[in-house]
């Protein structure tokens, strides 16, 4: 889900820009952050289709807190994995600490390229930092048609089932399709709403739409308010999501040779050392059937539920980024009037 | 999370018998059924270890059903997988009807053998049975040294978020990792209860520990019994969980070339043409660091967290397994005197 970021009719403090021009000025700012000019070109993309595709969350909106990591030392503009074992269609990588973002688009780019090979590829990714938007990656292996499966851990974030204080990260799962009219993406964290979905809640003063976490008295509630306060987000499906995000951690730790959550800083400012796993499944002969037919049927299929409000419509991952790209390129680039400002 | 089958004082109706009485006496029932020795063996090893694990639901409590689907000739007791492509460490294999659980043991067999040789391997299996228990198929992956991960897709039976009437599997999804004093091992259902855990709330009279699904006038309920009225279980997480049953059943069925969850009869009698997907990760080299240690430190870690209540055990997925194993094995194996006195 795009975080509710931005409403059609936009507040106050919101600018739209060309698409063109968010890339421009975004490119500039990592030049003058010392990012060469290639990786200047690929970061500043990566961040701007982020914030064209809705991600509000992770694109401009994130970039202030990504360039004060670069100045601080933590991330590095230039560095770029080092490969540290093969075990055939498996791949160790070492992330150097450079940009979170470029580091797994060219673990995922590996990943494709041996599942080319191989039919199946992996590469265990450590020594990195925040990938920004997950989904990016699985954009990737799809546009690319091949199924892409990829998560990575966080700082401990998230409290497990049982327990009040962090001892999980959220750890974003990400899996992708490809099918011609837009893959079936999911993009999800494990846990129900991230912080910033709670302070946007919180803000428009809203409740949640569902239980998303424990109040102080340790009641499930739906009031962001209460969640923020005692700091115990939901995971998803309860002691589900707690135990999933914990399986992805130690798969990911043990593969890459990287850091588990317990290991990271439980600080934002300073979450480095970050570990991921990319998966690509594809190349010649690898579908039995066609995706798009798949897809397609799947799809008809999940629409054909009886809506649970007349008129609702029932959505497929993925298809709430089309939607939103296209609103987005039409009418401009939704940014926050303060960061663009401060991007120079 | 084991069903609540069985209390530690049991009901009556519930005998102890040992583990090999239980395992000769399938052995018979399946021989009986034209399995041939080997067939029948493992198909009872599997039913009698996954009793005595504590997943009641899929051990001898269903045998009859798997019984009467031989009988009516879905489940064909003595076909075994064939190969019909291999794409490097991918292979796609067509389960010829045969019993789940053998054809399911069988493809993770092979991604082990794949995953030995290329450090992963994926198996892509059609026209395959109800596998059981998942988490076998983990426990299988573990003790081989392996990381595993496998789905399976299923009949409709889940509405999905914003919709009343089931357009999606189940779909369980396994991952484990192994580790020397037990493997932590995830076994989910993408609907939060299955039906088998609603109808054992409303047998006892109690509500569920937390929402489970939608009541008549479409309120998220604990009611379990208002939940089965209705038809309408939960996805674990809300949107999230509905998004993730659909991607599993499309990327499994193109890969397989098997059918899709739209494409399963809706009716729990003739569930039969599934699909599933092994993935395995190893061999020599594979891990960067210890899985045992890096298992022990993050559960180290998550066991830290300050209990929501006093004295409250945080758990880790896979350990109520051990316990519940370590149990039945020291008092006998819990059966339900009638399932126990059909198999003859």
């Amino acid at each position: 889900m795009a975080d509710p970021g931005f409403s059609s009719s936009d507040a106050a403090g919101i600018l739209r820009v060309p698409f063109f021009e968010l890339l421009e000025r975004l490119t500039r700012a990592l030049r003058q952050l010392d990012f060469d000019p290639e990786n200047a070109a690929l970061c500043a993309r990566l961040f701007a289709e982020t914030t064209r595709d809705g991600v509000y969350s992770h694109g401009l909106r994130r970039f202030p807190r990504f360039a004060a990591m670069v100045r601080s030392g933590l991330v590095r503009p230039n560095a770029v994995p080092v490969q540290t074992a093969q075990c055939g269609a498996l791949e160790r990588w070492d992330g150097q600490a450079g940009p979170g973002n470029l580091n797994a688009w060219r673990s995922m780019d590996r990943a494709i390229a041996l599942a080319r090979a191989s039919g199946i590829g992996c590469v265990a990714l450590a020594n990195t930092n925040h990938w920004m938007r997950g989904g990016t990656y699985g954009w990737q292996a799809a546009e690319a048609g091949v199924v892409g499966l990829c998560w990575t851990n966080t700082l401990p974030n998230l409290p497990p089932w049982g327990g009040t204080t962090p001892a999980l990260g959220n750890n974003p799962l990400v899996l992708a399709v490809p099918r011609a009219t837009g893959p079936v993406l999911l993009d999800i964290a494990m846990s129900q709403f991230s912080y910033g979905a709670l302070e946007a809640y919180h803000a428009r003063g809203e409740l949640l739409p569902v239980v998303g976490g424990f109040d102080a008295a340790g009641e499930l509630t739906r009031d962001p308010a209460a969640i923020e306060a005692a700091q115990r987000p939901l995971p998803i499906g309860f002691w589900k999501g707690s135990g999933l995000a914990l399986v992805l951690d130690v798969i990911g730790a043990a593969l890459a040779g990287g850091q588990a959550t317990c290991e990271i800083a439980q600080d934002p400012l300073r979450e480095s050392g970050l570990t991921q796993v990319f998966i690509a499944i594809g190349g010649a002969g690898a579908f039995g059937r066609n995706p798009n037919e798949v897809a397609d049927a799947a799809i008809r299929f999940l629409q054909s539920s009886q809506p649970a409000a007349e008129g609702m419509r029932i959505r497929y991952p993925g298809e709430q980024t089309l939607r939103l790209r296209e609103e987005n390129l039409a009418r401009g680039i939704p940014v926050d009037r303060v960061a663009w400002e401060e991007l120079g």
